[in-house]
């Protein structure tokens, strides 16, 4: 079995592991939302961000994978989420295996299996290569690219941009003090996807927070509705 | 055979080509050093600055690690260092196969097969985790950090880190705008790998590229004084 052939049958396998995942997620009504930058665009802190802007009554939670430490799990509990770190050793990316396992672990279910949680956030491993690859049954990728990498990174990681229904610029904060051109930036990530919503954020100022949680909201009610028109 | 065993065939095959590799710079007395880090941390703008900065006697060569796009390869000649990009399709990191492979394509190879440069540089693909498990016969890996990630990516990242024999904390200019703890950073650095070298650089504002390019012609100098003595 050659290299090639290897990665078909990894892939097919996480294909269908994602699927039940789905099915689960579906009907239990949770909004799944999976988070993927480089290391150091922010996951952690837009997910703390997060937990204290929406609204107490929403039950979140977070399965978070790194490769080697615990520190993002503690920031996020910190902030009121419950959260799950999933230590991946040297994998570069979750899988869905590894989102099923950590649901398990974290005690997230009850034991009718149902997530007893509207939204899901699964905050991946920094990397903008291999998460492009790897359905975990969510119901969006969500992508985040700081203004200090560059704006020729949507066009650089095609996959992962293409893939994503949100792209958000983050850190806009320093944009006075880099070279990011916000507008090209802004028709890469379209040309990779025409139909991707591209927020602006800076957790810093305070920017940009309401409309990202009024998106989650409209995700989460619109999944709703589906639900109970099905 | 499952997915452990796998992983170890193809590192074991890669470490086999990365010998061959290594051998044939080694005869020929090339320098050869591979660049890594996150997307965005600046890896082709260390390098631009460093084939203007160091003295024009000495023969760079390039070969760029990228996901989609020929850009960087095109900075880099703008640059004055002649440079191959390989479009590494779905992979995220440079294996020896793909090296070997560049090395052939970017014609720096001569009927003798001694490569016709003093320093090779090695541009990875924008990843920090898997650049750690692939040796590429380099005589040294560069960690490039931006201060714009954070202080606590060493720790996050261990391999990489513990691996690399320097590691440069770039973009410093922008210090005085983000919360990054430059000793604390240098201290996860040494701890994961004592003798590593740890170098602070901005190239907007000229800093550090001189240490940089000092340490470059060191090494290359003891490279040259080793196979003398050989």
């Amino acid at each position: 079995m050659n290299r090639v052939e290897y990665r078909r049958r990894i892939l097919e396998a996480n294909d269908a592991e994602a699927r039940v995942l789905r099915e689960r997620f579906d009907e239990g009504g949770v909004l799944v939302v999976d988070v993927v930058s480089s290391p150091g665009s922010g996951k952690t802190t837009l997910l703390e961000a997060t937990a204290r802007a929406l609204p107490s009554a929403l039950r979140l939670g977070c399965v978070v994978g790194d490769i080697a430490t615990e520190m993002d799990a503690d920031r996020l509990r910190a902030a009121g989420m419950p959260s799950h770190q999933i230590v991946t050793g040297g994998a570069c990316h979750l899988d869905a295996r590894l989102v099923s396992d950590g649901i398990e672990e974290a005690g997230f279910d009850t034991p009718e299996d149902v997530l007893p949680l509207d939204v899901l956030f699964l905050e991946n491993v920094g990397n903008l290569v291999c998460p492009a690859s790897y359905d975990l049954g969510e119901d969006v990728k969500v992508t985040l690219l700081s203004v200090t990498e560059g704006h020729d990174k949507p066009f650089k990681y095609p996959a992962i941009f293409a893939r994503a229904g949100i792209t958000i610029f983050t850190k806009t904060d320093l944009l006075p003090y880099v070279d990011f051109d916000v507008e090209l930036a802004r028709e890469q990530v379209l040309a990779l996807n025409p139909s991707a919503k591209v927020l602006e954020l800076s957790v810093k100022e305070g920017k940009g927070i309401d409309t990202w949680c009024a998106l989650l909201q409209e995700m989460l009610d619109g999944k709703r509705l589906m639900e109970a028109i099905a």
